[in-house]
């Protein structure tokens, strides 16, 4: 890959970490997660922004994505400047200073047997 | 962010509504939603319609989204001018008077473990 | 809506209909599904392609959607010009008349609690 | 289909092959899958860039793919030049020499029922 690939700008309308699980933790944790591709040489600065459906946002939730990786983030472990509640409707804006794709996956264990989904994130930019 | 992303129209093609379910409600009934992001400083007046297999398309449904906001929008609670019926095969079209987006997901709970897929709506204007 | 939406030609690269299933059927038999929206005033006329991995393609199969109407078609139930086997990869193209939207699904019942899995199938045209 | 139809380059930012299985082997062994649909009348060639969060990519893994048929590529079952590691999280680029269309399935049982999720691949060329 000699050219970088992507968008700066993606959302993802769909979030929800519940606060439920079952299995062993980490893997099988309830989490929802944004993976991130960088095909870039260099290192991409990744700002998040969450909106709720009744107050105002927050973020930016910062991330930094060396070049040439991926960095799968979990939502549930963002904490600066406060963590996600649980159990709550919520909705990203991911903003990068060079292109990246984004792709949105949820692990639902709330039950005995875990549910999963999958989408990439709308590129806009 | 200082400009609004997104589109006016939103399709999913895909919409059915178990009238099962097992869990505690309602986060556990089966069920459809539409995710609508609004990053617009303005509220978004959606309007959705609902096509049939059989029948002409019912609507609109009336949603309103203020600005920077999230509304994730059960199609089960959906009942002005009708609800819409369960174990129905239908389809959605989703427009709105200023740019959003639109992800799709289902949570089926008719059997004992609850199953998810989401997606993408399929942007058009 | 006074305007069709969508494209005439899409892909959907991933097919399998899995040959077992648990719990009544027709709903929770395991099944594929390429769900179409047709909001012309006007039928369209739909021809759907499936390609294999080691022998050639096969159809058309005609589908024909009313205006203002969704079809969700279950590749279970092509017959003309033949049967699609089960456990067997497979992958389709979708054409038709006029502009369409086209999501794919899949329900797995295999084992004793269903699977979903849902996406936009891809538009070319 | 006289035209062949998609991109030559695509991205998947999600990538995990979970260690355990529940089931028979092959179908319920969890996976995941680049399906890949060539419309064109000549064989592609195709090669995969598997990119980690830690260390430099690997690849590229090389397949073909014959002209106007599909191939539903396990990355369980890449080896040349090395496996890819399982409970790892990861993410790929697929490049061909003609058009193609990708999408991601991933089946996941680690636990008794399995899990499913797909999206289409994106595409960047």
């Amino acid at each position: 890959m000699k050219t970088a690939i992507g968008h700066k700008v993606w959302a993802i309308p769909e979030g929800y970490i519940p606060s439920r699980s079952n299995g062993p933790s980490p893997q099988m944790t309830s989490h929802e997660t944004a993976c991130i591709l960088n095909t870039n040489e260099e290192a991409v600065h990744v700002e998040i922004t969450i909106y709720f459906a009744d107050k105002d946002p927050v973020g930016p939730y910062k991330v930094k994505v060396e070049g040439r990786r991926t960095k799968h983030v979990r939502f549930n472990d963002l904490y600066d400047p406060q963590p996600i509640p649980t159990d709550t409707d919520y909705a990203s804006v991911i903003t990068a200073d060079r292109p990246i794709v984004v792709q949105h996956t949820r692990l639902d264990s709330r039950q005995a047997e875990n549910a999963l989904m999958s989408t990439m994130a709308f590129p806009m930019d």
